[in-house]
């Protein structure tokens, strides 16, 4: 890889990758290949912004990921940022340091997957940089979304009288990392999962940022409140409250888990709730929406095909972030976030 | 610097070092610190996009950067490509991957530089990333920046009946490069240069981004085709004639050489002329205008404190670029580019 020339692969990486379609509506004017990218904003709109980096043997190992999921995931998580904030992503940019190990094939794969997940949430791919790296692989992903002009949902809007709302299962990814680095098998020799690990396997690989769920709570005028779950809900929790100076209670016989993540955890030995709580990279989205105004809320999720789950809701600052356990006892959640490669 | 909380080390690089004025005209709603940023835009304005990254061992050593020069240069080199196409810059985001044997003290000082250069050219930090790295210190930083809707100066424009203009001397940061690897000294080591060495060290560790001329060449409406010097002119020189489908005589007699340059390639036993061709990084502008607009737009340059010289023509596409010698004879010039740490 270190023989061919800067301009080759970028072309190799990144040519026809996406249809003129998904370019014309994202409003690019000139894409990869000039000295910069121009593209058309939109009226009434504001530009949201966010980078997120990811690199090997800090956010991922051989045995942890295959090189396609690399480049979905890191296209994901920055995306995710901007459903974090009720916004539409439409343009990105990708930087990658490549050691002198990686192949063209491997590094083909890495883009495949990143272009798999920008194609899937209409985001045109227009500039990048290629360099060579001396350590580990590292991809960083900036991404330009847009936003209804003053309406974007901040950490800091949480209210007392809001119920804490999340847009799915937690716990998945970390019990799917978990299991990943017990199997200690190369990407490329893993089987084929069963039914009851590809859901923990999917959701660390290849996480899907909520970009619907964030539209819809922003256009119901109701959310107050909105974060992405990417440390583990007691660490997004306490980002929430300590940004609007309030507290929150969870409650224990609210927050869902699933089949899978109890099946996986039972057999391991291992409390459910403490992936749920501390483990990260689901890319949910926790938030605090009007009380009484959840349950439509839940309804027009559902006909739109997603989910919208009552976990908690928000109490005075001096309580901090709280578990309500199922049987009745209270107890303070630490803020500790996800540590990878850490857990046991 | 590896047992700082992520949080902790992002408020201690980021934290106060921008004027709120700053970062109003710049558009700013929300800064760092949500999932996202959130800034204005402005009508009648196209997006400017660019992503540039620049890694240890391979962009710099301890021998030929000061720190601080090191987040300099990395956001002067992305906010070039803006200038490159007549924009203006005013959003940035870095991604920064720290190997643990860099310090606090030492990323303090890559920060200082980085917001320098922002503060310089009134770009907004509104985000960025931090994460350890295996290899070696690597900032990607991505300017998003503004240009008027149609009119972003491509490199594809070149015509037939245009001259070639470049917006300052080249070949200085090549000869700084040379000087700092011959005389290999760590940079807290370094002598006060004198004034024969001093604007060849400058113009390779603190380069600035063109962003006036860019805008001038912009606004003039005389300008068909840009590009900004990070490779060499004789391979910018190609990259406008591609992509313009024309050819580019470049004049001997018309390059200009400094007397810096002239006395330090001298005693070297060196051409100035091959690294004013071959070296890199001046991150000046090279452009074609309307021939019989350049004197007119000489003297709009000088009266803003600026210089636009003129130094070749557009020709058929058949002869490539070529050299025309003072003597008159004629040298096809090689597409080669620049490699960093590779020029004897």
């Amino acid at each position: 890889l270190s023989s061919m020339d800067e301009f080759a692969l970028i072309r190799r990486l990144t040519s026809d990758r996406q249809a003129p379609s998904l370019l014309d509506s994202a409003g690019v004017m000139t894409g990869i290949g000039d000295d910069a990218a121009v593209a058309k904003t939109t009226p009434g709109k504001e530009l949201v912004l966010t980078c997120d980096t990811m690199t090997e043997d800090v956010h991922f190992l051989p045995i942890t990921m295959r090189d396609s999921d690399i480049g979905y995931k890191a296209m994901a998580s920055a995306i995710s940022d901007i459903a974090a904030m009720g916004g539409t992503a439409r343009l990105a940019m990708v930087s990658v340091s490549i050691p002198p190990r990686w192949t063209l094939d491997r590094m083909e794969q890495v883009y495949e997957g990143l272009y798999a997940c920008a194609n899937r949430w209409n985001v045109a791919v227009v500039g990048g940089d290629t360099t060579s790296s001396t350590g580990g692989l590292t991809l960083s992903v900036s991404v330009i979304g847009e936003v209804d002009s003053g309406r974007a949902l901040l950490r800091s809007g949480a209210k007392r009288g809001d119920v804490v709302v999340v847009t799915g299962p937690l716990g998945l990814s970390a019990a799917g990392l978990d299991y990943l680095l017990k199997q200690r098998l190369r990407s490329d020799e893993w089987p084929a999962f069963d039914g009851r690990i590809l859901p923990l396997v999917t959701a660390h690989c290849r996480p899907d940022p909520r970009l619907e769920a964030g539209e819809l709570l922003l256009r119901s005028g109701r959310c107050h409140a909105l974060n992405d779950v990417s440390d583990g809900l007691a660490s997004e929790a306490w980002e929430l409250a300590e940004a609007s100076g309030v507290g929150i209670d969870l409650l224990e016989e609210r927050i869902r888990v699933t089949d899978e993540l109890y099946s996986y955890t039972a057999g391991a030995g291992k409390d459910a709730l403490d992936y749920i709580l501390y483990g990260g990279e689901d890319y949910q989205l926790i938030g605090t929406v009007e009380a009484a105004y959840a349950p439509e809320l839940q309804v027009a999720f559902r006909e739109a095909g997603l989910t919208l789950d009552v976990v908690g809701y928000v109490t005075a600052e001096d309580t901090g972030v709280r578990l309500i356990r199922e049987d009745g006892t209270v107890q303070s959640l630490d803020k500790k976030g996800y540590n990878h490669f850490t857990k046991g």
